[in-house]
């Protein structure tokens, strides 16, 4: 891929990424108002738009051949070779009740996962950077990063629970060390880094937006990615598909994880 | 109680998290590491230690009037009036795996929870610093905090899971917005600032290290800590004694969540 898609990349989430560091100190009780419906049918956060607007500007301001898939505005249609896959804040929740594990996510594609060939996770209250390009690698800012070996001694976990309950969930979530994060996207870099050995979100409610970086990354980490069922995940550049998710340190584990289900 | 009091118990949590920041940027696969059996009884890090060894070279150093209770090493007599509970790595294995989610806790008193005056939780990640002082309010950074208004429409808990699962645990995690950190004290902060409606964990577990500056704090934002029974939460400075936690941002809410147990 042209390094210059690339650097509009990081520049996109860099620039988001100042934006809601920004209006989280200055509007903090202002965040998580709704200001509206989003394309994928719900609602619109404050923050969320405060984002989708720095990336409509820069994207009309850079004229690369670039289209735009994002949460809120949906698709727009730049006559681009490429699209970009934003999810301008993952983890809205957290973010508006000022939780500090929050994410801009940005995928590089055509039109599926399986064809993503860059993808980029800010953890914006930390300011650390996940990156991956397909067949070259993960990083953690700039170093390289694995999942963690295989058998863990303590196994660490992430399960999507509350709203997102399901039995399997429930099972998994008596067992070793479990968190819950509610970000996925950097839920699964935590399992691309090493920290958790897997993260799972039994329903299917995860957008292609949420999960087309952070999936790219993963896999290039060595992990898979899967769905409840254990196929290999994939999914169209489209709002309205959702997914389950399981993201592994190993095909062993997943495997293990699922024939428990 | 003695600013110069307060200024060493800053300067001691500062100095902590610097020391852990560095490390986990220097020796990241080394923090997890075990190097010995703690004064609780349980395997010490390396991290723990690196960040105890600066909390004891700190107090003799300053010849203030200040004992020392903390997790690894136990209590320090230095024929102080005061006592510095002290958890310099809460959250240690989110520390030791690179998940971005822990903190120093330490808590000025003599005896007992109900008598701690002074409390200091570090978000090491973010550099972001809670602090209550009795009677005087809590404070995220130099800005008043309060919990979150009841009754709030999305609820938002965390919630101790897997190895510490219970019954009561399992019921509340199919509801609301559910999220487990796996770092009391920063967990409970996140109730003192309006983040979480309420913190919950259902085993006796928890030290006094873990969570006395942390009560104070969420007390002080105008919430209520409990243990499982419903009892407002009271422990001696010792490593011994191991508790349940509520902490909820209303007395209403607490009874509510209690009731169903």
């Amino acid at each position: 891929m042209d390094d210059s898609i690339k650097q509009l990349a990081h520049q996109l989430v860099e620039k988001i990424s100042r934006a809601v560091r920004k209006e989280s100190k200055q509007n903090f009780y202002k965040l998580g108002k709704t200001v509206g419906l989003g394309a994928d049918g719900t609602p619109t956060s404050y923050i969320d738009q405060i984002a989708e607007d720095v990336a409509l500007k820069l994207l009309q301001k850079a004229k690369a051949p670039v289209n735009l898939l994002s949460e809120e505005i949906g698709f727009v249609d730049f006559h681009g070779d490429y699209v970009f896959v934003l999810d301008p804040v993952d983890g809205t929740r957290n973010a508006s009740r000022g939780i500090p594990f929050y994410s801009v996510s940005l995928a590089v594609g055509t039109s599926h996962i399986h064809d993503v060939t860059y993808g980029i996770v800010k953890n914006i209250p930390t300011g650390d950077v996940f990156s991956a390009e397909k067949h070259h690698g993960a990083f953690f800012n700039t170093t390289p990063i694995r999942v963690c070996d295989v058998p863990s001694t303590h196994i660490v976990s992430s399960i999507a629970l509350g709203k997102n309950y399901t039995t399997t969930a429930g099972a998994l979530s008596k067992k070793h060390n479990v968190r819950s994060f509610g970000a996925a996207s950097l839920e699964m870099c935590m399992v691309a880094l090493g920290g958790l050995d897997y993260y799972y979100v039994g329903r299917d409610v995860m957008r292609v937006v949420d999960i087309a970086a952070s999936t790219l990354i993963v896999r290039e980490a060595g992990g898979v990615v899967k769905n409840r069922r254990g196929e290999d995940l994939d999914m169209p550049f489209s709002l309205t598909e959702h997914t389950s998710v399981l993201a592994a340190c190993s095909e062993h584990l997943a495997t293990q994880l699922l024939s428990k289900a």
